[in-house]
C-alpha cells in the first residue's frame, strides 16, 4: 500500500474535524439517525446491484490492494534481461531453477510455459487472454467503490428530504427552521464526506493498482516472448525499456 | 436470483421506513398524487421512448433474471474437459448422448454443430455472433430500468414544481410555508428514492447478469472449438482456465 | 408508429393536468411569456446549432418514423430462406419477378444487384457502406430531438432567472415574493415537461427506429450475400436466426 | 454560412429582449461588473486552457465557417462522374484541364495526384490522412468555444457568489434582500445565457460544418481512387450514391 | 510554456479581485478556514486517489509543461526533408553527425536506430510503442490535475454545509442568516474559482501540450521511416505535410 493512501484519509479526517470545531461543536455533526441512513441505504442499494460474492469479495480486494507489491517495471526489466542472458548461455532448461526464486504467480506460470519450451506467439496469446480477464475481474471492486461514492449523496438527498418535509410540516414558527435544517442538513454532509473523502479516491486508487498490475503483466508477457525468441539481454532490454520513462532507463545492465 | 438483491431491496425499504418513523409521521410520506405524478410521468416518458413489445417484455426480462440460473464457470470447465476426454477416446458422435444431459439452449446447440461435425472455426464465428445479437436483445432491459431511474428524479421535479407554484400562487401568509412545501417535497423525495434505490440498482443486477450470461457463452464458445480441434483435455483445461481467477484453478480434473 | 408513442403523450399530458387540477388552478400554468422564452429561445438556439435544411428535415423525419413500417426479422428471414430456395431451384434469374413484389426500397437495390450477377464480397461492401451513411443521416433526427430537450430546461432557467430578478428588483414587502415566485417558477415547470415528456423520449424512439432499421439492412446484407454465394435455403436460415431470439425461432420454413 | 443560424441569434435575443421588456425594465439586465466577470473570467481560463495561436485561431475558425462554400454531395458525385468519362475517354491527362475550373484545394490536389498518374491506394493513404489531420486541426475551434460554453455558467455562479457574500455581509434589513439578490442573480443570467445562446449552438455548427466537410473530402478521396482504377462512369455514380439519400439520387449523369 | 497561460492566470485574478473590491471589501473573502478546508481537503483526496509519487511528479511534470520547447512542425518537416538529401546524397551514415545538432531526445534516439541500419518497420513498432506509453504517463500529470479540479467544488460544499449547519444550529434571530450564510457561501466561492480558474483549464493546457508532443513523435517516426526507406526529399516532404495546415506548407525546401 502506498503511504500517501493512508496520509490522505488520516490527514482528511484531521482537516474536517478541525474546521467542525472551529465553527462550532462536533456533536452536531455527530448524528447516528444521519449515519444510517446513509450508510445503510448506500449498502442496501450496492447488495441489489452487485451479487452477494461480488459485494462480500470488496473487503478482500481492498485487502488485497493494500498488501501485494506490485514488483517495480525496473526490476522486472533486469529480470527478463538476466532470463535472456541464462537462456542464451545454458539454454532454456536452465531457466528452471528461477521459478522457484520468484513469488509473483503471473511471472512463475509465464516461465513455466517458456521452460516448458511454448511457442512465443501461442504463450503470448494465452498470456494476454489471462491479463484481460484478470483485469476484468479486479475491475469489479472500483466499480463497486464507484457505485457508493455515487449512491451516497443520493441517499444524503433522501436523509435531508424526510429531515426537511417532518420539520417544515410540523413548524409552528420560524425560529424552528434554524435548529431543524440543522440537523437536516447533517445528512447531506455525510453524503458529500463519505463520497469525496472515502469512495471516490479508492475507487481511484484500486484503478491506479489495477493499471499498476497490468502493466506489469504486460512487461512480464513482452519479455518471457522476447526470451523465448532467443533474442540476446540487449535487444531485450531495448525492447522493455519503451515501458519505462527516459531519466531511468539507463540503470539496466545483465547482472547473471 | 441472488440473494442479496431481495436483501437490499428489503432492508432498504426498513431504513427509508425507519428513519422517518424516528423523524416524523409516515403518514406524511405516503401521498397519492407524489406518486401518480411520479409513478405515472415515468411510465408514459417510458411507453414513449420504448415500443410496447419492449415496454412488456420488461416484465419477463426481470422474471428470467431472477430465475434463470447462469452455470458456474467452474462448472462448464468441467463439462468442456469432459467433453475433450469423450471426445479424444470414443469420438465426436459419442457427444450426442451428452447433449440430452444438458439444459442451457446455447450449451444444446454448441454440442449439437460439434456432433454435426462442423468446422472450428465456422463454429466460432455463427456462435459468436449468436453472443453479440442476444446480448444486444437483453441489453433493452438494462436500458430501460436505466431510463426509469434517470425519468423519476425529472417527474419527482414537475411534481414539486407544481406544488410549489399552487402552494405560493395562493399563500397569504408565512406560516402556510411550511406545510405547502413538506408536501411540494414528497414528490423530489419519492422521485430520488424510487430511482436509487429501484431502477438504478435493478439496471445494474440486470447488467451484471448479462455479464456473467455474456462470459459463460464465451467460455462455451472456446471450448466446444477447442473440442472440435481435438485438443486433449489438459489443453483445453489449460485454456479455458484463464476465465476464472487463480485460487479456484486447481480443482478442475476429467471426469467420465 | 408503435402505440405506446400515442398513448405515452396523451396519458403523460392527463397525468400532468390531472396533477395540476388536483393542486390549484390550470390558469396558473398557462403562461404565454413563459411558453414564448422556452419555446422560443429553444428554437433559435436549435437553428443557430444546426443547418436551415437539418432543422426542416426533423419534421418529416419524425413524420417518416411513425408511418413507415420496418419489415420485422421473421418476415425478413422467410423472405430471404424463399429467396434461396428460388435461386437453387431455378436460378438467380428467377428472381427477377420477387423484386416487384417488396415495397422496401433497401431490399429492392439487393434483389436487384443479386439478379445483376455480382460478386457476393463486392454486394456485401457497397450494401455496408449505403447502411452506414443511412444511419448517419437518420441519426441527426435523434440528435436535434436531443438538442431540443437539452435547451429547453436551459431556457427555462434564463425564463425564471428573469422573472425573479425582476421581481426581486420592485419587491416593496414579503408578501409579493410568493405570487412572483409561482409566476418565474412556471418557465422552469415548461423546461422540464417539455424536456422529460417530449423531446427527450421522442429522441428516445427515434434511436430505436433507427437501430430497428439498421438490424433489417444488416439482415438483408447478411441474406442476399447468403443467397449470392448460392447457399441451401436451410443453411440460410441458419445464419439469419441468430438475428432473433430462441424462441421465436422455429417458425420459418420455405414456402415457395 | 447557413442563413439559420444568423436568424437564431437575431430571434434569439428578440426573444430575451422581449420577455425582459415584459417582465420588467432593461436596465435591470445591463449590468457592467457582471459583464466583466463573466466576459472576463471566461476569456482568462480560455487562454490558460488553449495556446495563444489557438485562442487566436477562433475567429479566423469561425469567419472561416460562415463565409466558406462546402460543395454539395450532389455535385461532388456529378464531378467525379465527368472525370471517369474524360479519364475513360481521353485518358488521364485530360483531367490536367479540369484542375483549373476547381477551387477547392483539396479537390485540387487530389487531381493533380491523379493526373501525375499515382497509384490509387497510394492516394487513398496518403489523402484519408490528409482528411484525418485537417479535421482534427479544425477540431480544435469546436473545443475552444465548448470549453467557452463550458466556462460561462462557472464565471457566472463566482460573480454571483460574490455579489451574494458582499450582500449579505452588509445587510442590515431584510427588505434588501431582495434588491441584492437581483443584483446578484444577473451574473448567473449572463453565464447561462451566453452559453446556450450563443457558445454551444456555435460550437454545434461548427462540428457540422466539419463533418460536412469531412463527408465531401471522403467523397472525393473515394470519387478519385474510382476514377483512378479506371472504372466506368455508371459503377463511379453507384459507388458514390451511398453518400446520399435514395430521394436525392436520381439526378446524376454524365455531362461531359 | 505559452505566454496565454501567464496571461490567462494573472488577468483571472485581476478580474475576480477587481468585482470583489468593486461589490464589497476583500477581507470579507480572505477567509483560512474555507482555504484549510478547501485546499487541504483537495489534497488529501488526491494523496488517497494516486500514488506519493505521482503526486509528488505533478511539480515537475506542471515545470516541463511550461519550459520544454515542442518542435515546431515546420522544423520537424525542414529537419527530415534535410535527412532525406543527406541519406540520398551521401549515405545513411553521414546522419551521425547531425544527431550530436539534435537535443529532442526522442529524436536522437530515432536518428541512432537510423544510423544504426535498423530496419523502417521494425523501427515505426518500437517507436510507436515509446510514444504510447510516453503518452500513458504524461497523461497521469492531466488527471491528476482533473481530479484536483473536481474535488474543490465538493469540499467546498463540505465547508459551506460545516458553516451553515453551524449558523443555524446556533441561530437566535434571523438578522444573523445574513453574516453566517456570508462566511459558509465563501467556501462555495474558493471551490468554484479554484476550479474553474486554475486547475481545469491548467489540466487542459498539459493536454494540448501532451497532444503538441504527441504529434512532433508522430512526426519523427513517420519521417524517420520514409528516410529509412530511401524515400528523396521531395516524396518525405510531400508525405510530412499532411500534418501542417495548407497555409504553412510552401515554406519547405531541402537545405542541406
Amino acid at each position: 500500500m502506498d503511504i500517501a493512501t493512508t496520509l490522505g484519509i488520516i490527514f482528511g479526517f484531521v482537516v474536517i474535524t478541525g474546521t467542525i470545531l472551529y465553527e462550532g461543536n462536533l456533536g452536531l455533526f455527530f448524528n447516528i439517525p444521519a449515519i444510517a441512513i446513509v450508510g445503510g441505504g448506500m449498502t442496501c442499494a450496492t447488495l441489489i446491484h452487485f451479487s452477494l460474492a461480488q459485494f462480500l469479495g470488496i473487503f478482500s480486494v481492498i485487502k488485497k490492494t493494500f498488501i501485494t507489491k506490485i514488483p517495480s517495471p525496473s526490476e522486472l526489466i533486469q529480470k527478463m534481461v538476466n532470463y535472456a542472458a541464462i537462456n542464451r548461455r545454458d539454454g532454456v532448461l536452465a531457466l528452471e531453477q528461477e521459478i522457484g526464486k520468484v513469488n509473483n504467480p503471473f511471472l512463475v506460470k509465464s516461465l513455466q510455459m517458456l521452460v516448458d519450451g511454448q511457442d512465443a506467439e501461442a504463450m503470448r496469446e494465452l498470456l494476454s487472454l489471462e491479463v484481460q480477464y484478470l483485469q476484468e475481474r479486479h475491475g469489479v471492486g472500483k466499480k463497486i467503490l464507484e457505485f457508493m461514492g455515487a449512491s451516497c449523496p443520493s441517499f444524503a438527498m433522501v436523509g435531508t428530504l424526510i429531515g426537511l418535509v417532518s420539520m417544515l410540516a410540523k413548524m409552528e414558527n420560524p425560529e424552528q427552521i434554524g435548529r431543524g435544517m440543522a440537523v437536516a442538513l447533517v445528512c447531506t454532509f455525510y453524503g458529500a464526506l463519505f463520497a469525496i473523502l472515502l469512495f471516490l479516491p479508492l475507487a481511484g486508487i484500486l484503478g491506479q493498482y489495477s493499471k499498476a498490475e497490468a502493466l506489469s503483466m504486460e512487461m512480464i508477457v513482452e519479455g518471457i516472448c522476447a526470451v523465448a525468441k532467443g533474442e540476446n539481454p540487449t535487444v531485450v532490454r531495448e525492447k522493455m525499456q519503451v515501458f519505462i520513462s527516459t531519466s531511468r532507463r539507463e540503470e539496466v545492465k545483465a547482472k547473471v
